[in-house]
């Protein structure tokens, strides 16, 4: 139990490091390269208002829409909830996605999300994601 | 590995019966006590549009306005990616919700959804959902 503890910690390091790397590099720096080490290669991203995107490929060519669309700046993940699920991790979580429209003051959007995690080459990745906004 | 799959069926037969459930007494009759057959007790529903809703008691008063605000006559849910995860189960799926607005002609919504699946005496539920729409 208590092994099972340690090891549940530091999947939520490894966790934490791959969401800190999707804010960094991804959002704040436009660097999506980056998401290779934050999606699996078999990822699926279900977005508001869009068909699901599948794969490497598509998820490459799916974010820097996004994030022009929503003049995304950076965004801050947090846990929710952690459910270890065989060798993946189900997490619920809420984003906050601080945007600035050209001509309009700057808003955090705030969302909820899923992600279904799994390893990859070592690292802990995103295998589902998931998310709606609140309002 | 056999058995692995049969296993694996059962579980799908088992998932159809608890959608099918969804379908016919929440969705159809509004019969919402059959919300504890569909979610586990500690299950949470991620919506979009609002915020989280946790629990057995939260999800039976938070399902009739959800109903009724989309007008939803009947739904049809479909797998799209099924993963073993553990005592659970990912489902990636596809919704397609009739919906009726007063005066207006019957149109079909269509979703895509993530459901985290655990067993509950004996049934197979959700223990997550959170979905969004296409368009």
């Amino acid at each position: 139990m208590a092994s099972a503890q340690a090891s549940l910690d530091s999947v939520k390091l490894a966790m934490k490091a791959t969401n800190d790397l999707f804010n960094t590099e991804v959002v704040v720096k436009g660097n999506f390269a980056a998401l290779d080490d934050v999606y699996t290669a078999d990822a699926c991203v279900l977005p508001p208002g869009g068909p699901m995107v599948s794969g490497r490929q598509a998820i490459r060519e799916f974010f820097p829409g996004l994030v022009a669309s929503m003049h995304a700046k950076s965004v801050a993940l947090s846990s929710v909830e952690i459910i270890p699920a065989g060798d993946g991790v189900v997490e619920v979580g809420a984003a906050e996605v601080t945007v600035e429209p050209p001509g309009q003051a700057g808003s955090v959007v705030h969302c909820k999300y899923v992600v279904f995690w799994r390893q990859e080459d070592g690292r802990w990745k995103w295998r589902l994601d998931v998310w709606n906004m609140n309002a």
